[in-house]
């Protein structure tokens, strides 16, 4: 995908408003490099994962000490495996990971906790489908090295905050505490296999309460734990009111008390944070990676058919896979390219963002073209963007390289603005026509 | 390299100061992807360039009806060939093609002349060394489809005006035209070999007149064209003198007289548009690329050791390998990497653009931060960038944490500050404190 200047300005717009969120919470911008140790990278997004990887061909292969290791290595590479005898590098294929690896590297200069946001491309060897590509964009926030409760309604507040500043309607954020499910699953039986739970539970919204509870039944759960998982399943009402109802479902289990008593401080915390922040609970929300253990989070909007366009939650143990235990965090996750495709179809992108606010000047001939030239020069140094055609040409074809740009906003300069020193402003949105001094022009584009 | 908070502040400033003075001058922001089809790099960057292009390792390998493919594949890669069995994709080596290739394939839909300006990543295959890095950013401005000599003044300014708002000292601009090395290559008789011109004089910063004048004594030279070409070299003086001199040393010569009036015309269109922008010619500079047809410009600044910081100039052909002839063009790039090290080694940062600006809060015990997150809340409405400490801890933890952080403004709320409802504000780099209100406090940092 090349992204032309309107795109480039409207994910700019998105990714802005959002950094600059980010930035008022205390939350400071890392930048990874695209090519990171193959070994950095394998093994940590399973097997799938592995495969999806991009892989960097060794360069010096044509330097004869290589050829053998390179022609083994290759076996290897047939067989499915990685071999640094001929790819030692690979790009970018998540956020986390590199964050993981840079938190690791970094823990003695860093100051825990540390909070991090981070918008950067990633690359997955995808076959290209509407809405999946093979660079795309995510943008991450976390805060690492604390176990904080506070971070947790903060991160929530953050997504209201942008969502309210980009103005999508309709948004709905969801948490849920994987605690909670991990007392259902001690309460049927499935101490062992929670994964069984979450990942039937992640289909509800697309089969349907009786074929969830129909898969479970398949797994050996007695016909009394299959009522549980069915209450359990359609628990409604407020938020107060689902605590309670939980709490008396399940409220036995030590597991269930903690995630209640998170769930509410955390409630508690934004209410003083952000009383204007509303998010629903929903015990059903369960999000499939396997490496949250607190609190998770899902953003929808019902404005349009679309997967969620956000999500995150409490993870423990972050870079232990880079020798560093015990760094619990929280992180959020925006969904850019969705976020991008609901605002184009709701048509919520502000109309000064893109090169239309541009002032474009034309001309009759090149003693107008000079005066062009100091107009615009005055306007630039108002910070006022402008542009004039180049060279002389019919006006017709100026007004028709204009509007190929789609721009609005025209001055003209002919033999009677020249003598009478004014402007000629047409607003081709509008359809209005005005004659302007200079003074009054940047008047009004400051 | 991984660029932590303070760094990517830092290079946001220099890279959103240089666009908005793009954007100022109707330029437009284009996004390429990272990965290219290896045959739209292969070829493009010279036999060195090949070598040091990012290969991407073709996915699916492990598919058995690949693997004889894949071997043969390897057979050219160990030769130093290319080979799509095996490597199909590779990555962005600069923007200057896939800026060629984006404006091939979309012709039809762009206005010509098309300003563009682009600023993404670009990797090499290099040895990194000190200054040179694997992953490198770029950073270019570009007029294509007109020959009008408007935008060389119009990039010529732009240079002035981004250095100026960087506030980078002692930086000069200077200018060339290629079809004066032309004419000079004409008049001592090396017009089939202008390059071995080029690349003499590109040397004269190093080695000296003297040693210029003898390599190129080893190419047949005549006595009496190494005296014009001694000449030529040591013109000095005003911009006009300097032009008065090329016209009585290679006036007689067609490309000299072109030359001449094209760089009169920039100095001339530049007057017009910014009065204080001086550029200097210098009729030496050379600038190595081959496909620059009109001006050359380079720039420096001597307030530090460091080589070249900005460069460009006219090209014609730019899309000619995408079958799409005759687009001339013209355009500037900005080594940002090194306007980095120059601001960096000046101390030209301003003070309040990185981390250090955060309000942070600091508190005595557990009603004390409920306090502080009252007031956060308060500063993040009114836009200003704070955060608090998470946990109960000592003061003293708290004031590491900050300290750890590099913040300034640390806002402590004990006892006293709780019972009168007021806030102590210590600024920790001019060592000041005073004891404020919320609303106080909002108006010091608004």
């Amino acid at each position: 995908r090349d992204f032309g200047t309107e795109t480039v300005y409207k994910r700019d717009y998105i990714l802005n408003t959002i950094a600059q969120i980010f930035k008022l919470h205390g939350y400071g911008p890392l930048q990874t490099p695209a090519l990171e140790n193959l070994q950095t990278l394998t093994g940590k997004y399973g097997d799938e994962g592995n495969r999806l990887i991009f892989k960097i061909i060794n360069n010096g292969l044509d330097d004869e000490r290589n050829h053998q290791k390179a022609q083994d290595a290759l076996q290897n590479i047939l067989q499915g495996k990685t071999d640094i005898n001929l790819t030692e590098r690979a790009l970018r294929y998540d956020l986390t990971i590199p964050f993981a690896r840079y938190v690791a590297q970094n823990k003695n200069d860093l100051a825990f906790p540390y909070k991090r946001y981070q918008m950067q491309a990633v690359w997955r060897a995808d076959r290209p489908q509407r809405g999946r590509y093979r660079e795309f964009w995510q943008c991450d926030a976390d805060v690492v090295g604390s176990d904080s409760l506070l971070y947790e309604a903060e991160l929530l507040n953050i997504y209201y905050l942008a969502f309210e500043a980009l103005q999508v309607p309709q948004v709905s954020i969801k948490i849920n505490n994987r605690k909670i499910f991990g007392a259902l699953a001690n309460a049927v039986g499935l101490q062992n296999n929670v994964a069984d739970i979450t990942v039937a539970i992640d289909k509800l919204d697309k089969i349907g309460l009786d074929k969830v509870i129909a898969e479970l039944a398949l797994k050996n759960i007695s016909e009394a734990n299959l009522e549980i998982i069915k209450k359990y399943l359609t628990i409604s009402g407020t938020n107060l009111e689902q605590l309670e109802t939980i709490k008396n479902l399940l409220g036995n289990h030590e597991l269930c008390k903690e995630g209640c008593i998170e769930l509410e401080i955390d409630l508690k915390n934004l209410k003083t944070l952000n009383p204007n922040c509303a998010v629903q609970l929903d015990f059903t929300l369960a999000r499939g990676l396997d490496y949250y253990t607190g609190l998770i989070v899902e953003v929808k909007t019902t404005a349009v058919q679309m997967g969620s366009i956000g999500g995150g939650g409490r993870y423990d143990n972050l870079t232990a896979m880079f020798d560093m235990p015990d760094m619990s965090g929280v992180g959020i996750s925006f969904g850019v390219d969705r976020i991008y495709d609901v605002m184009e179809e709701l048509d919520l992108f502000p109309k000064n963002i893109t090169e239309n606010e541009l002032v474009y000047f034309i001309h009759l001939d090149a003693a107008c073209q000079q005066k062009c030239l100091e107009i615009v020069s005055a306007l630039r140094a108002e910070n006022i963007a402008c542009d004039v055609y180049a060279t002389p040409a019919k006006m017709d074809k100026q007004l028709k390289y204009a509007n190929k740009r789609n721009l609005q906003h025209i001055c003209i300069i002919g033999e009677t603005e020249l003598q009478n020193n004014t402007i000629t402003y047409k607003n081709f949105s509008t359809g209005t026509q005005q004659v302007v001094t200079l003074p009054e022009l940047i008047k009004l584009f400051k």
